[in-house]
């Protein structure tokens, strides 16, 4: 594990314990990934800028695409909206999509939001993981438990309006959306998304 | 014209033709835009950066919103975007501002948008420049040409579904959106855009 072998003759000489690794993985990540991009960021680069083994990567992420996921604070679990979906009101959805990730977002200011777009709007590496958060994993996902058809088109156009959003309340700033409360922000934008997931197209 | 007087007796001792006036206006413009915003930025101080005559900013560009809107190569006009809304049928708008976008990004396959919106992540002044851009000079005036109230929150909501089928086509080119005809877009997201401008928020 990697609290057994992490720091054994290291030049820093620490030690981090499980939760240290993943944590300081997770750092390293984010300045290789923003710095560099996905493709040319290496597992290698950063675990060595952690400071602890690249098997650690595989250990707690999975590999590169699960250790980019979880540095992009991709802050909102499919599997956990896919079941609360499931459990409510179909017609209703899009209201409690819609606050899970403003509440999300809002957690850090939006930080991790905005560098996740700059990194998506600078390469194509993470461009390429995005379609694929946005397309499969997350409204792939939400969309075919409660869409009628037009499964695709539906996820894509959620991601429009999830992804427009995040640009303009905190990487564009624009008022009033941008200091404008949860409710004011259902209020206008869960219509838009609800029609995305299950209206008439 | 430009170049007859831009130069003569100027410090620099240089007498741009007529297109290098416009790109040396334009250059300037963009430093004095991003350094201080579209308010503060003024024509005479972006002409004096260029070295030419504050009159060459009307001659080409019609004044300081179509020299921002040029510095930003953004591909709409929206002098022509409002004349022609109110022109036609108020409640028809949105399917003819999302045509105008569309057929204006895909011209050149969504570079220039990606470059647009690259910067914009990047640079607090960028994001600036787009937030006047949106809040005003594009979505401030066909707002205030059709939308019975609460202008600013319309704008800002236009923006979102703007700015989101922008990332979501040719950023991260989500399929099927990312190759969809222009019809197939209109259709799926005009009645959001026009709910944005007309509707009941």
């Amino acid at each position: 594990m990697a609290d057994e072998r992490g720091g054994r003759g290291r030049p820093r000489g620490r030690r981090p314990a499980g939760e240290d690794t993943r944590a300081t993985l997770l750092a390293a990540a984010r300045v290789e990934f923003t710095e560099r991009g996905f493709d040319s960021a290496t597992v290698r680069a950063i675990a060595q800028r952690a400071g602890v083994d690249p098997a650690m990567v595989n250990h707690w992420f999975g590999g590169k695409d699960g250790l980019f996921v979880a540095a992009m604070e991709i802050p909102v679990d499919p599997g956990r909206i896919v079941h609360r979906i499931l459990d409510g009101d179909p017609e209703r959805s899009a209201e409690w999509i819609l606050r899970t990730f403003l509440s999300a977002w809002d957690a850090d200011g939006g930080g991790a939001l905005t560098a996740l777009l700059r990194s998506v709007a600078s390469h194509e590496g993470a461009a390429r993981m995005m379609r694929e958060l946005i397309g499969r994993v997350i409204f792939g996902r939400v969309v075919s438990s409660v869409a009628p058809d037009q499964l695709e088109l539906r996820a894509s156009l959620c991601g429009t309006q999830i992804a427009g959003l995040a640009m303009i309340r905190y990487v564009i700033r624009l008022e009033p959306l941008a200091s404008a409360d949860h409710n004011t922000v259902v209020t206008a934008i869960a219509p838009t998304l609800q029609r995305y997931l299950t209206g008439v197209l």
